[in-house]
């Protein structure tokens, strides 16, 4: 393909034309259309992946996908990224119209600005830049999806599925979420922790506080699991510092994650009577997990205390886990240091990689090939009033276009 | 005065009487006006002592308060006990009108049967006995509340405050409080345990469940106190036995409270989100506590523990407690033993001195004298078809008129 049979995409323009769309998770209203209509007049080859199921909040849902690439050959750097975006709020708390792109002060307006249609317009535009004038040694993908910002159950997660299922290989990954925290290109994302949620039951007997011998109290029990739970430490972090090891060692790991944390969210017995004693206490825990644990790792250890203090009180425990997210990390390499190359080389600053944050599509992405996120700054998502400079706009597209040339001279 | 001044009254007529006055709780109905009658006709001068305020449970309340008294010479001899009843219940899963006082089968049905229409009427009717025969060497007196099933703020306590005030001695006092356990008789309370509630709030700081080190999460705080507080042995009874003291001295003690137990009554966060760090966790303790403790003495306790744990964690916690009563006892000597002596030889069974159950308007008496509780068989008291064996009626009659023969005999 020749550069001259494409044009120069207009960061701004495309991202205006998405935030138009009022994709609210997990309607789609033609989003995906505009970027696969985008992205065949560059070249590539879309396939549209709708999947279908249960979401686990009361109904069903039917979420669009698009898997698009350019080219055959090796290596293949593949771009992720959302349509979806999050609702409004309260539209009367908005001082522009969320769905209608306008632009004030240099600024642009609207739901999506960076979470995350504008690092999507920013990827396209980048690649259209090079495609303009010339080509990548190697393959171009996207992985879009319209199902991050709700369950994530019929998106991400399943196009992984699919492609591995396949044998589609994808050689390294850039998530276009807004990573920087305060200056655009200031963090990139190379990890998160994993995420589980514990659901405690004690039963105990009711009864009468003035007659205990004839009730069973499950109250004590669930405090001292939970005064037991707390007071564990799971880990000092990831990758664990031994303080002995030479120095130059210790110097090595630039990267990594706090220690694995666990907060009880709640605890609930609901027993309104001063004379009482309640039949029944329940609690909830959250782990934010590094690579030391997994999910199923946790899962035992807490089934196995919760065990013991069974054994000592002799109340039935019960306990329910849910893990939405195993934890992950993009070692430090070759593809994380050309990422960091190029943003350097392109804004003047040198992302620090970080792994703190909530979860993302990249725990998915991992089973692929190694993942990082770069994209806005993200102050205003989810709130009213998001948006984002035109500028930043421009030097996002400046950026992506560095880190492709430079994944490609390295990879 | 002359014994043929005076009828002897029966006692099964007058708990008919009695019952027949809807008496709910705080509502008089004209229940007082009948026994100040009845006592006036014994001979009795009564005090109508009307106290009025607030109820804490949102309406003032005006309550009817009697205190009768025949004779000036010491000792005396007091009889107390309330004419308010406890609601009905579900009218409709009675099998007799609740206020008509039917007798079906020798039974007498109606609410206030056992607690404590019919304990009041076999005390007057004992007495009616004695003056129909001779006199007794001292004072007869009656404190009878229409506020014992309620607040009980505006009842004996406030009568016994004012007889104090006024110099009024009494020497001994029965309360008729359905005592007995299976069998009449088989059972007189002789104390009372102690009752503190407390309820508890740890305030912290609410935030993201991925980003713990800017919230400062309550729930571990509050489970780490309870646990504490759970895990602390208040005391081993009382009298505390002691292991090495000679044998004799173990022996003299019969009658004794079970160790003093704290129960954790709720435990609340109310939080859904399983993502969010909550901002306040609450808790209630109840305390039952025996003579070994006040309930000063445990809310200085509850008020270091918590400190402690405030220190230890830096997040603030903050303690409301309510003693709604102290613990007592009536320690075993003349009074206790003449009761125990003319129940047994009146229906054959010696009752247990016991310090069981839930608090009662004794601990309010304790101020004045000593003072236990012997009445009817409590089992049917508080439900539907509450009602009592005309026999028993009868038979406590005896045992009253026996118990005062025996307390002036010795007293």
């Amino acid at each position: 393909m020749s550069a001259a049979s494409h044009s120069v995409i207009d960061p701004v323009e495309l991202t205006r034309d998405l935030i138009r769309i009022p994709s609210v998770t997990p309607a789609d209203e033609g989003a995906m259309d505009v970027l696969e209509r985008t992205l065949t007049g560059l070249g590539f080859t879309c396939r549209r992946m709708v999947f279908e199921g249960p979401t686990g909040v009361g109904h069903d849902a039917r979420i669009e996908n698009l898997y698009a690439r350019r080219g055959t050959a090796s290596p293949n750097l593949c771009f992720a990224g959302h349509t979806d975006v999050v609702p409004t709020g309260d539209v009367a708390a908005w001082t522009a119209a969320p769905f209608e792109g306008e632009t004030r002060d240099g600024i642009l307006y609207g739901r999506g600005a960076v979470d995350m249609k504008g690092g999507i317009a920013a990827w396209v535009a980048a690649v259209s830049r090079i495609l303009a004038e010339g080509d990548v040694p190697g393959s171009l993908s996207f992985l879009i999806t319209g199902d991050e910002e709700g369950p994530a159950l019929h998106g991400t997660k399943r196009v992984v599925e699919a492609l591995m299922a396949e044998g589609e290989v994808i050689d390294a990954c850039v998530v276009g979420e807004p990573s920087s925290a305060h200056h655009l290109g200031d963090m990139i994302k190379v990890g998160r922790r994993g995420s589980l949620n514990t659901w405690i039951t004690v039963h105990g007997k009711q009864g009468h506080v003035a007659y205990p011998d004839r009730a069973a109290n499950p109250a004590p029990v669930i405090a001292k699991l939970l005064a037991r739970l707390d007071a564990h430490v799971l880990d000092d972090g990831y990758p664990s510092l031994d303080a002995n090891a030479p120095l130059a060692e210790r110097d090595c790991v630039s990267v990594g994650f706090p220690p694995s944390n666990l907060e009880i969210t709640t605890i609930d017995v609901g027993n309104p009577a001063t004379n009482i004693i309640p039949a029944e206490a329940k609690a909830r825990l959250n782990i934010r997990f590094n690579p030391t644990h997994t999910g199923d790792g946790l899962i035992d250890w807490l089934n196995r205390e919760a065990g013991l203090v069974q054994a000592e009180t002799g109340l039935r425990i019960e306990l329910t886990h849910m893990c939405s997210g195993e934890a992950f990390l993009t070692e430090p390499g070759v593809f994380v240091t050309a990422v960091q190359d190029a943003v350097e080389a392109t804004l003047g600053r040198r992302p620090e990689a970080s792994t703190t944050g909530g979860t993302s599509d990249a725990r998915f992405i991992r089973a692929l090939c190694p993942v990082l996120e770069l994209g806005l700054v993200g102050q205003t998502m989810h709130q009213v009033d998001e948006r984002v400079p035109e500028a930043e706009l421009r030097a996002l597209t400046d950026a992506y276009q560095a880190v492709i040339g430079t994944v490609f001279e390295r990879l």
